[in-house]
Order: C-alpha cells, then sequence, then structure tokens
C-alpha cells in the first residue's frame, strides 16, 4: 500500500495487485491485523509520523504503519544486499569465477541490512505488545533476521516467516562470507514455522540445517531442532486471486490491447512469454530456443510470432541493464535472420503495461516460462486461468510451479536449449485433445489451490507446532 | 606414463610426476597391477596393438594397457564433456544466467563419454576375467559411469572409485540434463568404495542421494543403499610424495631457478601463488586482494613482490583464454597503477617452469591458496614441505585441503576480496613466533598423511565394505 498525489493534488492510497497483496490483506482484515511495511512515497514518508494509520487502510480495513529509513541506508539494505546478495546467491546467478566479489561495501552494505531487519523486528515486538495473542507473518528474504531479533525481544511470540523465492543448498551458501551465511541462517531459526513456495526449496533449507552446528533436521517430519525449540518447515504454494484476475480481463483497456495483440499476430500461432526483465527469468536461452526451432523447422517460418513482453526490473542494477541488452540483442538477431515482408518472428516489449499481458494470456497457443531457478512464478498460474485457447504451457522443472503443475506442462530443463525448441516444437504441434486435456488441467490445477487459505495454513501450522 | 621418442629418435617411457601416479604407481608395483589409459602420444597409439604391456612399465614393475581412441571421439569425452561440462558443474564455475547451452552438440558429446566408459568397463571387465581376486580403482570424474558399467559385466567386481575433484550438491547438479544427472549419479553408485578428498565432498554426495529416488544414504556411517547393495562413501584425502618433493628440490636446475627468483624478489618479502591457469583458482580475486593490500597499506608499497606462476592449461577451451587474458589485465593494471622504478609489483609468468615453481616454494613469506572450490589442491602441501623461512599458508576454505591444514593457516573465503587482502597483511606482518609455529604445524600435517597409505585404506575399506 502506497500514498500518492492524484491528478488533483489529493493524497489517495493505491493498493499493490499482486497475489501476495491480495492474500495477506484477505487475512488482516479477517483478524483486524496491522501491516508494517517501509515507506516507499514521499506521501508515505509523511505518514509515519502519525504511527498506526487506522484509517489509511481503506477498503482493506486493516491497519498499517509506516517505518522510514535513510535512503542510503535503505538503498544498501535493498540493492546492496536483498537484490545484489540474497536474490542472486539464492537464484544461484552468480558468474562464480568473477563474480561475486566481496569487500569492505559488503560489509556496511550488510551493517544496513542488520539495521533495518532490527528496526522491523523492534516495530514488531512493540506492536505485539498489545496483545498476547500476536501472530507475526514475516514477508520475504529481505526480513531474513526479523525472525531471530524478534525471538529474542519476545520469546514467545509466535512467528512464521515465509520465503516467496527459491533457497540456496548448502554448498552454493558457502559462497557467501561465514557471519552472512550464519545470521541468515540463524535469523530464519528464529522462527516457529518457516515457508517456503515448494518442496525443493524447503529440501535445500532441511539439508543447510542439516550441515549446520547446533541445528539438527528431521527430513521425515520436516522439523528442525534449535534452541531447544522445534520449526516446523512447510510448503505452501502461494495462488492468485482467480477472480479478480477475470475480472480485470474483461475491462475495456484490455480489449482495446486485444486488437494491437491481434495486428501482430494476425492469423499466426501466438507463443507467448511475460516476465520481469530479471536475470532468472532465463530470457536469452528462450530466444535461443526459439531461433534453433526456426532453423531446424522451416515450415513454421511465417506461421508463428513469438512476443516477449518485459516488465522492467531493477535497471539501477548494472547486471540487469546488462541484460536486457543481450535480450534485445538475441531479438534482434532472429529478427534479421528470419524475419521478411510482412512477418516479423520475435515481438520484443519491454514496459509496464498489464492490458497487454491480460489480453496476450488470453491468445497464446504457447507459453514458455522456463526460468532458470524460481521460487513459485505465478505466471504459469495466470496463463492457463485466462487463456481461451488451450494453449500449451512449456515450463521449467525448476520453478516451484512445476509441483502443482508439471503434470499438464511440457517440462523443460531450462539449460537445455535443444529441449526447450523441442518443447515449443511439441506444443505448437500438439494434438487438439492433447491440448484441451491439458488445459483443463492446468486450470482444474491452479483453481484447487485457492489463495484465501494460503494464510490460513501456515496460521494453523503455527498453532500446531506451538501446541505440541 | 607416455611413450615418446626422444632426441635421438628412440622411443622412451615418460612418467608423470604428480602425486596420483606416484601413489599408484606404488600401489600397483606391490600387487602386481595393471594400469589401463588412453593412448596420448603417437607412439602410445603403436603400443596399442600389442595389448597389455609388461616390461613397458619400466622402473614402476607394473603392467600397462592402452585403450586408443578416436580423435574425435576422444575430444568430445575429454573437453566437450569431462572439462566443460563435469568440471564445470563440480567446481560451480557456470554463469548461471547465460551458460550452460545444453543442445545437440552436448548430447553428442555426451555420446562419446559413454562410449569411452564403456570401453573403459569392458577392457577392466576383460582383464578382470584373469583373478578371481580382483580390484578395480577407477580414478575420477572422466570415468564416472564405469562403475555401473563394469558391475553390470561383472557383478561381483570389487569397485572403488575416486573422485580427485569437488563434488556438487544436489541443487546445482539439476542444472544438468536429467539423463546427464541420472547417469552421473547411477555411474557412481555402481561402486563398493566412493573415496572423495574431503568431508565437504563426501557430505555433498550424500545429501546428493538422500534426494535420489531410489537410494537411501545414512549420514552417521557414511553409507548409501542402492540396488541392494551397500555402499561405503569414504574420505582419502590424497597427499604428496614428501621424499621425491625434497630430492627435486635441491637438484641443478632449481639452484639455478632459485637465481633469477632472487633477482625479481632482491630483499623484499615475497607473495607467491603457484596454479594451473584454471577458472576455479581464483586468480583474478588473488590480484584484486593485493591490489587492495596495497592501495589500504602504502608502507607496504616496495617492500614485497606477488609472484604468480601460472602453468597453462585447457587453452584449447575459448573460457580458459578469455580468463588468461582477464589474470593478465590485472597483473598490468596493478604494476601501472603502483610500480615504480626498481619495483615491479607483480611477476606474472604462465609457462610451465616445475624448478622455478620448487624454487619459489622455498623462498616465500605467504602462500596465496584461494580457490572458489578445489578437490585437495596440491599446492598447499608442496609449498610448507620446501619452504625455507616459515612462510605463511593463506588457505580457502573450500579447497579441500584446508580440513588438514586449515588450523594451521589464515583461512578466507575466496570470494572475500576485502578478507583476503587483510590475510596478506596479517600474513606479512606475523610474528616470527607465530609464523615458527604454523609452519611447522603445516609441515607435521603434510608428513603424518603418508602417501603410501592413500590406495591402502581405500583397499582396507573395499575389504570391509564385501565381507560384511
Amino acid at each position: 500500500m502506497s500514498f500518492v498525489r492524484d491528478e488533483a493534488g489529493k493524497v489517495v492510497t493505491k493498493r499493490g495487485t499482486g497475489g501476495l497483496v491480495t492474500a495477506l490483506s484477505g487475512a488482516l482484515q479477517l483478524s483486524g491485523g496491522l501491516w508494517i511495511a517501509s515507506a516507499m512515497t514521499d506521501e508515505d514518508r509523511k505518514q509515519v509520523a502519525k504511527g498506526r494509520l487506522e484509517e489509511a487502510a481503506g477498503e482493506s480495513h486493516h491497519d498499517l504503519r509506516y517505518l522510514s529509513f535513510d535512503p542510503g541506508t535503505y538503498d544498501a539494505f535493498y540493492n546492496g544486499i536483498s537484490n545484489r546478495v540474497l536474490w542472486f546467491v539464492h537464484h544461484l546467478l552468480w558468474d562464480i569465477p568473477r563474480v561475486p566479489r566481496f569487500d569492505r561495501a559488503t560489509r556496511r552494505a550488510w551493517d544496513a541490512y542488520v539495521q533495518i531487519n532490527r528496526a522491523y523486528a523492534e516495530a514488531l515486538a512493540e506492536e505485539g505488545e498489545r496483545s498476547d495473542e500476536a501472530v507475526y507473518l514475516v514477508q520475504d528474504y529481505h526480513l531474513s533476521l526479523v525472525p531471530a531479533m524478534l525471538r529474542e525481544l519476545r520469546p514467545h511470540a509466535r512467528i512464521a516467516y515465509f520465503s516467496h523465492i527459491p533457497f540456496a543448498d548448502a554448498g552454493y551458501l558457502r559462497v557467501l562470507p561465514d557471519p552472512i551465511r550464519e545470521a541468515l541462517v540463524e535469523g530464519l531459526l528464529g522462527a516457529d514455522v518457516l515457508g517456503f513456495q515448494a518442496d525443493i526449496w524447503a529440501a535445500n533449507f532441511l539439508r543447510c540445517c542439516q550441515a549446520y552446528p547446533g541445528a539438527r533436521a528431521d527430513f521425515a517430519q520436516r522439523k528442525v531442532r534449535w534452541e531447544g525449540r522445534q520449526l516446523r518447515v512447510g510448503v505452501y504454494p502461494i495462488s492468485i486471486d482467480v477472480e479478480s484476475l477475470r475480472k480485470a480481463a474483461v475491462e475495456d483497456e484490455v480489449r482495446l490491447a486485444a486488437r494491437r495483440v491481434l495486428r501482430w499476430r494476425g492469423d499466426r500461432r501466438l507463443l507467448l512469454r511475460v516476465d520481469r526483465a530479471e536475470l532468472s527469468k532465463n530470457i536469452v536461452r528462450g530466444f535461443d530456443a526459439y531461433e534453433m526451432f526456426l532453423g531446424d523447422r522451416p515450415e513454421w517460418r511465417g506461421e508463428v510470432v513469438f512476443m516477449a513482453h518485459l516488465n522492467p526490473s531493477r535497471s539501477d542494477i548494472p547486471e540487469y541493464v546488462r541484460y536486457v541488452g543481450q535480450c534485445r540483442a538475441a531479438a534482434r538477431r532472429i529478427n534479421s535472420r528470419f524475419g521478411r515482408r510482412g512477418w516479423q518472428p520475435v515481438h520484443l516489449s519491454i514496459k509496464d503495461d498489464f492490458p497487454m499481458t491480460l489480453a496476450a494470456y488470453t491468445m497464446y497457443e504457447a507459453l514458455l516460462v522456463n526460468p532458470v531457478f524460481d521460487g513459485m512464478n505465478l505466471v504459469a498460474k495466470e496463463g492457463p486461468i485466462l487463456n481461451e485457447r488451450d494453449g500449451v504451457l512449456i515450463l521449467s522443472e525448476n520453478a516451484g510451479a512445476f509441483e502443482e503443475l508439471g503434470t499438464h506442462a511440457l517440462p523443460v530443463n531450462p539449460f537445455d536449449v535443444g529441449q526447450t525448441a523441442e518443447a515449443i516444437a511439441a506444443a505448437l504441434e500438439m494434438s487438439e485433445g492433447d491440448r484441451a486435456r491439458r488445459a483443463s488441467g492446468l486450470r482444474e490445477a491452479v483453481e484447487a489451490n485457492r489463495l484465501d487459505r494460503w494464510v490460513q495454513t501456515q496460521l494453523d501450522d503455527l498453532e500446531r507446532v506451538r501446541s505440541g
């Protein structure tokens, strides 16, 4: 939730649209909870002094409190550590012979990370004093230290932590400096319930605990003993808000966007990808696979368009700027190699355009979701819900979503460009019966995992751990 | 062992000088064993037709048999898979957003790898028919499939496999295409004893088995159950041949080389590194750390030289050519930033020069061994044995040697350039008493692990597994 000024200069609240916001606001609304977040806009910062904002949450009917930080400290916390160290380690994104390169700047950024995590822990402890029944839901890798810090301030607190991203295995975690690695693991071990998106990430965390002095991991029970307490490591795959998505897809803007998509595709087949412009999404290998597919199967030239719709992301981090350049170069290469009058093989669009995304979802014959590693990947859930052509999902085995959707998708090893090229061909050449069966399998799998159960199962597990 | 023509045109045998050759020839000599190897030289290939070469082994008093392969197949096996896929995966060397990129060429190279592994398994099975007591010692990642292939041909064979390099953990192994990953794991599981250089690699393998369908890993006992058999996962840190090393160090060539080293160093302190020019050795970050050290401590400028002695390696692989270029650039940068008349801060030498290496070993004040990941690293053992100045060892926590030598070394996280710069300063500024204590601790640790026990402990464990 952010406060912004509208065109008339009035301060209004603007609510995030992601599944996470929906799931958490829903839960907070039921329980009369409080959301603590970092002030992001100038208007947010003006609200900080007011403390707990009771009315401010507007339609969501829950309270809100902002923490405000010095911009330099926040940048070190957010870009320096969260996005350039923790995001990279958990997605295995480093070029190990050359990067990372830890130094004094890393240590200073780490101090900022510790400071901001402590500020959250203190605010949570303070707010929790109002109620003996307080339950804490700590969200994501930016706040990895909060569970242990909060535990220290309130030893009997009920704390659940949820990791929205992958979790690296014990071997790759060795890349981190010892003090950082130890603080991260012990930070998480402060929780009662540690939630992950998928079995693979939970298993990586358990194996990491197995190698960790003083921790005892029980794989069968998915429990860890640590400092006399017992933690539950749980898998809570997040879902999407199916109804609001369907509602959004019939708005006028989307119908207008659909016309634009139609102008591009003509009567050709549509291969679609929708992603943040993000190193872990494996965009370049996706282009390589499409190029190999067109090279191998001349009969498809002129019969298919690949629309790659990327949302700009982290453009203040040099690795991302370089990567977006490589994506553009790959798209240009394919267009110049295969393109001809009346047919542009790739349409690369790098901008925020949610109506266009929704329109494209309804129309694809094949959706390529091939991240190198991905906590969950909600595109793999959104696409099948809106698609109206029994489109085929090509899905990376290393996306958390693979555990729920893999049986109805065409699986790919994201590093295997040859296999991905084959999967594109298989998707476009699949019989109608097969396509229909898979498409309805996907829709049912997504609908079966209701978003409103996501918080509730974590709360239930929290009760169970504390009572036995 | 290779056959080459000497200057007079006579065919002579040339024996490898590494610890592995020494350890294995010693064991084979005692037992009257047979060494099966790939023919590498033209002369080797001429010997292939003769089959088992009884006299050829010369001083080693064991038999030798060459397998000869079509050069294209051998290249695909050796460079295509062994050195560009398996070496990279086990040392975590890939730039995951971009490399690897598996395709048809990977599959063809993999077929060659399978073919050559099968040729080894068949030759071993055939040779083993002569004796019911045959014991097989399969060496390293080039032959990962041999244990299972040999097991199929001779179900009751006693097979030990030794991995000289690290072993990746389960998460990073997911980068490999499924069929390759499965073949590798099941290939190794064909052995009775699986040997690793260090606990960390054995633990990674055990965790990998834990995640592997059908395998059951027992961490406390270091055992794996697989297909009704029980395997032992053992740690057998390889050592060096201390006596021959000491003998080699007093040869005339070494004395001549020592004069050259002395001309460079003058009366300054010597920081030394000796490595193959290899991506995993972390040469660039080593230079970065030295640059940071000189930048932070002006009092050391002019008082120290860094000699980086690199043996050329894998120069037919583009990644290595690029990396060597980056090493040269880093050395040039430091020399142009800090160098002055009469003082060149870095001496980078990229050539095979064993006498020079030995001479430099005797003279360093600090030895930098900072690989990103390294199965063992024998430089960390050779240096302390020959050094005459109580030189300090700066040692990566991710080198297998760290488990034996870490308590006497200055430990570094190899990704932490800041910490490495501090370690260089600490090494050069350490008190004489401390230096002497550590140096003798290192020598004793190396001498305590006798090379001739390396094969014997594997054979003992093989007996133990088979008898109970």
